[in-house]
């Protein structure tokens, strides 16, 4: 297998495209499918279409399947509009079936049924089972392409299986047990069949305690599972314990990915438009109704300023610190939003409890307010000479910031408790949220204290 | 193999602490030794220090080592205090060599030396390799526990070696061939043994063109590689491609998850204290310095709305303005940035390009500063009846949204070119500079027409 990286990518392009131009289908077959699939992948985005026409020709639907999988579901949309109906039919099969319902699961739904009827009854019986998985669940996520054995089979029977169902397998270093209900009995791994003789039977390896998920359980507590476990795999079953599919790890990587990258996306106000993929038109058509709502809080946050009009026309000097007191308040609410959202991805949570996380969030933003308030009240008496003022802006601080970190780690936590939406606790609304009572505490503190000025 | 959660780990635990208090050996380690060692860690950090005494008794030093390398470091450190120095040093030699230099790297100096000294010179002499290697490296994460074979080995030759080793490596899965010097010199699979007869050459069945990863090679960058081609594991070289070891996929979900975690602390300024397990005051102690540097730039914002003091004076109204427009700047800064940090997390931008990303960013920022501007100054207009104003709203937003997506799009990306401290880059910097610049924009462009209003 060729490896390729940035360096190294074109020249060995080259050759393929000039393979594929001259029509020698040998050379062009040779040079491409030495490639891993994933660069196979990467080399066929670097082609223009008339050269993409030429691998529909050379490569047969099985060997484009394994390209097509490796695509994001964007790329997929445009590149299937490419290929004739049977050939993609013939691709669709030859995919796994989950990655054929992630593909399906982005398209409208006429366009849907008519792939399901053009694809192998029983290939498209597995993806229908698939799509019909609320999205992000271990159902979603699982494939159907594993290999089940029964208790009474020996050792040898399962090696002979392997040997002609291999290579289907998503995965074959996992076997999972299943009774004569298909209910999930046993697993046992390739590592036991090596050191058991070949008669042995699969009930005497196989332990019988097996960790499963439920099929609606939440891809994120799937992937935190085989986290935990160092698994590579996990077993999906129903109620019933019928073993569904499996969630191999591969998988979770991507979940992993995806939930870091809405975590992320949430905490930003940035959700699903983190993707440089995407053109400046389509982000900004994302981004601008959160930069829009945002504004109309501001817009409550100038009318609170606005109130105290008559404060800051006595001391204009006052407005110098709004920024710096929100911003405070901004940066201390961010830290805490940090570490709810850490503690809820990571499940550190649950072993902590929600509580003793509150309060400890809470003492640490009053720790950084006294810390922070007693250095600014310092030098705004040194530098500007007005300790009052020094007093004013040092005792909102201390407020805003304990206030600001509650705000921080609650507010996800609750949301996350109550199943919201999570955008509500997103970064943004909890700083603006935060600003607008920390302008609150020092314009009150102000206007109390503003005779003595 | 009982699984726990958290409804019957209490029950569970109650059994394992009564057989432990009865002195009861057969039947502690029968509930004990029963549970997957994840779950043994969980239910040993439940346990009081009377009751973790009689798990020392009751287990091997080598039973124990799957516990141990289950803890945090933190806990770890704790843990090793309680423990003697011969079942310690047991303890250690049946870790795996990774684990063991995780654990060390977090100790002193010289406690570091004692313990080395007291394992088995071969596990040491592994554990130092490790431990030499800069932290976040392929070489530092990597783990030395795993099967080389030759080229020319039976596949029957391996399978009786996997017999005997195969407890004691960490995967087997992948089977990495080296010649005579120790050289990668080939991949196979488990797969393609099993589907071998046994008198078959390893050299007959092996890939020679391996992907392998250089000692010294980003944590992050093996994530990626593995993540691409779905590998379990990728073996790791130096120079002279003599095959070091090997990372494996439970390796790379631990990358994962710290590099998200590294992320989020960055564009936070909550950097190494998202861990729910720090108390209040270790937490405010590294959270505290970034707020009270923060701050310091709202003290130059602070000087800069002081100069135009007397355009403040004129309309005190403008004051009212300053958050929305600042957060609004804020949040689009923020928003680019979460997409300069996934894209370098999950290396699109190298598919992409560095140029092409800015570009997108800066008229991604445009668009949403000419919606924003628009919806702002009708308002202003509208609802304060002044048109004016509106306008020096409107347009500073456009300006600032603009200004702001530039500087949250690039800054990640150059300081990650020039390898300076990330923390430069982090959302909080971003963001005071963006308001400092924003609130340079809006006053700049409301003095310039304050003779009108």
């Amino acid at each position: 297998m060729v490896e390729l990286n940035e360096s190294t990518r074109d020249e060995y392009m080259d050759y393929i495209i000039k393979a594929a131009m001259k029509n020698d289908i040998e050379q062009f077959r040779h040079l491409f499918l030495e490639l891993h699939p994933a660069d196979q992948a990467d080399v066929f985005l670097h082609l223009e279409e008339l050269e993409r026409k030429r691998v529909y020709e050379f490569l047969s639907p099985e060997e484009f399947a394994e390209i097509f999988e490796g695509l994001e579901v964007d790329e997929q949309k445009n590149i299937a509009l490419e290929l004739n109906d049977h050939y993609a039919a013939e691709v669709f099969n030859n995919m796994y079936a989950d990655d054929v319902a992630d593909f399906l699961s982005e398209l409208q739904q006429e366009n849907v049924s008519d792939i399901l009827k053009a694809m192998d009854d029983e290939d498209a019986d597995d993806v229908r089972e698939l799509l019909a998985y609320e999205e992000e669940t271990a159902g979603a996520i699982m494939t159907k392409e594993f290999i089940s054995i029964k208790a009474y089979d020996t050792v040898g029977d399962v090696i002979e299986l392997l040997r002609q169902e291999g290579p289907d397998a998503e995965t074959i270093y996992y076997l999972y047990v299943v009774d004569e209900k298909e209910r999930l009995a046993g697993v046992t791994s390739i590592r036991d069949l090596i050191t058991s003789i070949s008669t042995e039977k699969i009930e005497n390896i196989m332990s019988t305690r097996v960790v499963s998920v439920h099929e609606k359980t939440d891809q994120e507590e799937v992937a935190q599972l085989i986290q935990k476990y160092d698994f590579l795999a996990a077993p999906v079953v129903d109620d019933d314990n019928t073993l569904l599919g499996i969630v191999t790890v591969d998988d979770v990587l991507d979940v992993i990915e995806e939930e870091a990258t809405e975590d992320l996306g949430e905490i930003t106000a940035a959700r699903g438009s983190t993707d440089v993929t995407l053109t400046s038109f389509q982000a900004a058509k994302k981004r601008a109704p959160w930069i829009i709502m945002l504004m109309f809080f501001g817009l409550v946050t100038a009318e609170v300023i606005g109130r105290f009009e008559e404060t800051l026309e006595t001391v204009v000097l006052l407005a110098a610190f709004i920024p710096m007191i929100m911003g405070s308040a901004g940066n201390t609410g961010t830290q805490s939003l940090a570490v709810s959202v850490r503690a809820l991805a990571t499940g550190s949570l649950e072993k902590r409890g929600l509580w003793k996380t509150i309060i400890r969030e809470f003492s640490t933003g009053l720790m950084i307010g006294v810390m922070s308030g007693a250095v600014i009240a310092l030098l705004l008496a040194i530098f500007y000479g007005d300790p009052l003022l020094g007093g004013i802006v040092g005792v909102s601080i201390v407020l805003s910031l304990g206030m600001a970190s509650v705000i921080g780690t609650t507010i996800p936590l609750v949301i996350n408790k109550l199943k919201l939406d999570p955008a509500i606790a997103s970064g943004p609304f909890i700083t603006t949220l935060n600003d607008l009572i920390s302008l609150m505490i020092y314009f009150t503190v102000a206007t109390s204290l503003i005779q003595y000025l």
